[in-house]
């Protein structure tokens, strides 16, 4: 994957973490929720993961103010089995649901070695991987999954009817970061289509269609996007697609994708309840942790001195962004101009003072 | 997906089943591997899953004779905590030790709602969705991985580092059979590029790689696959490779693929130890089954109802197998002429009789 090129403010992560959560709070957000929102887009937007960084900032803060989002629930957790508990999110924001399932999902598999969390009646909650990498930094491995309202076309179909409905998986690495998969079932994330509406640059060809169906690369004719795979090999992006789907309604008692409200609005009122699904695991229980670490490591090693293409590198899930998260914690985070227009709006709104711009690196 | 063409003869399952077990038997497999390998097989050919069907009787035979894999394991069943259980297969057959993961984990589940199988010391297992429908039609969900020798390179790469690595989910759906998902995290399986070789069809463009790294169209001159996403988005294809890989390693005890001798040989006397990976879960114990059986099916009504490109209609993971399999109900299984040519050696050879030819339907 390439990064995206942004030109705007760069803001260093210790500023800008603070800034937002002092957003929300003025929004009237209580302190928990604001603080894992905050959290959980400012770590994406470190992690060069800037589709699910601080551009969400607005659509999270319409969602509140709209009453879509409760600004202060009460989780509700239920341990349905031994190894699974449901976190009833009280229609809040899906950062809070979802750091509290890792949490208390990684309690339990540190005694039975996996436990399930199933999260309802939840909403968008960011980048995925914020919440398995969460796991990961606690010795734990943690596969997740959220599903989301329509926006991907299935295989061989001319409408959206899957959301991006993203998995991701996170590993204990020994001596750096952990390995961090985190990635759209659909061919791109509809978020980077708005990335790229923002930033003014074209489409990969045969990604996205227009309401007619047809295949455009105008991120702002685009209507939907497809699955990863293609027109050739489509239904496995549709496959994987339908698993998340599946794991993240019958298992979480939510509806499927498609019978979800459009996150886009315009009604901006009403909650619109969806599901995650995360899967955490306890390596020490699987293999001593020796062994676990000497397999995490050699296979670090061995697929990363692998022969490559003229401009490749070999790269383990999750290396691209961890050496772009290095460069940003000299260079500050890169706010497009959209979303720095808004953060100045914010900032006279609510008298907040908006964190520095430290300046192209 | 498309369904391959093959030319040969048609067998009814009910008396392939039996003919395949005989020839195993005959080459001194003890009869619970010998009935695991036949079923599993026969299932996966009458799903429509040629590329692991009936025609790797041969791969398995050779390892059998050669002293690669053990004809008489003895399992040891190992609860590693109280959602985790471990099956080291003892160098047999991976179908053997496959059902009896499936089988172990379901009995967990049932009282944990989740558990892990992990299998270690064992050998190619040919399609992962026998394993995971299995769980599914006695009711729960499954999800199943498992890694392999190198045949396909990793994203920006040259040369081989990953298996096929698929990754499989089921999960019961009411009144049909089990949604079944089963795709290698190649573009496409390799064993397709060997039933290519076997029907003298060539392979969609920019899929497999020649010796010197350059894409073909060839399948006797492929030798190694891309992940799926291809040039554009392969870092997804590789990104699931390595989680099946980490999954079926670091958490079984075994080495990563790329430690792996090769599969096709030249060597067929020492075993190749390679790790699979299940989850299995109990749906009772997330949902009432009512609130589960409803989802499932709602899913599957407004999927299939979606609109589709001419020549096209949108489908659920497993769809078209399904009708293909209820199509050879009849016609009987597609045995293309280099398998027929080994099952009638192996008539020969071991005195058993053919199965009949029920010819072209």
């Amino acid at each position: 994957m390439s990064l995206e090129k942004i030109d705007g403010a760069r803001i260093a992560a210790r500023d800008l973490q603070p800034f937002v959560e002092s957003v929300f709070r003025a929004a009237g957000t209580d302190q928990p929720s604001a603080a894992a929102v905050s959290t959980a887009l400012v770590d994406a937007s470190s992690r060069a993961f800037d589709t699910h960084g601080v551009r969400l900032v607005p659509f999270y803060m319409q969602g509140l103010e709209g009453g879509r989002i409760n600004r202060a629930p009460t989780l509700t957790v239920t341990r349905k089995a031994p190894s699974i508990v449901h976190i009833d999110a009280d229609d809040g924001l899906g950062h809070l649901a979802s750091y509290r399932a890792i949490e208390e999902a990684s309690r339990i598999a540190a005694e039975t070695g996996v436990a399930v969390a199933t999260v309802g009646r939840s909403s968008h909650h960011g980048a995925t991987g914020c919440y398995t990498r969460f796991a990961a930094l606690s010795g734990f491995a943690a596969l997740g999954m959220t599903h989301a309202d329509s926006a991907v076309i299935p295989y061989g179909g001319t409408s959206a009817f899957f959301g991006t409905n993203p998995i991701s998986f996170a590993v204990p690495a020994p001596g750096e970061d952990p390995i961090l998969l985190d990635m759209a079932t659909s061919a791109i994330p509809f978020n980077r289509v708005e990335l790229r509406r923002a930033t003014g640059t074209p489409l990969p060809p045969e990604i996205a269609v227009d309401k007619t169906g047809a295949f455009t690369t105008d991120a702002n004719a685009a209507v939907a996007v497809g699955p990863v795979g293609g027109a050739t090999f489509g239904y496995k992006g549709s496959g994987l697609a339908s698993m998340v789907d599946l794991l993240c309604s019958a298992f979480t008692g939510m509806g499927h994708g498609r019978t979800l409200s459009a996150f886009g609005g315009p009604d901006w009122s009403k909650p619109i309840p969806i599901g995650h699904f995360f899967i955490v695991m306890s390596p020490a229980l699987f293999q001593t942790l020796a062994v676990f670490d000497e397999r995490i490591a050699s296979f670090l090693t061995d697929l990363r001195a692998q022969p490559a293409k003229p401009g490749f590198e070999v790269q383990a899930p999750g290396d691209l962004e961890k050496a772009e998260a290095k460069r940003r914690e000299t260079t500050g985070l890169p706010i497009d101009p959209v979303t720095w227009a808004a953060f100045n709006a914010y900032a006279a709104r609510f008298g907040i003072p908006l964190p520095r711009d430290v300046g192209e690196a």
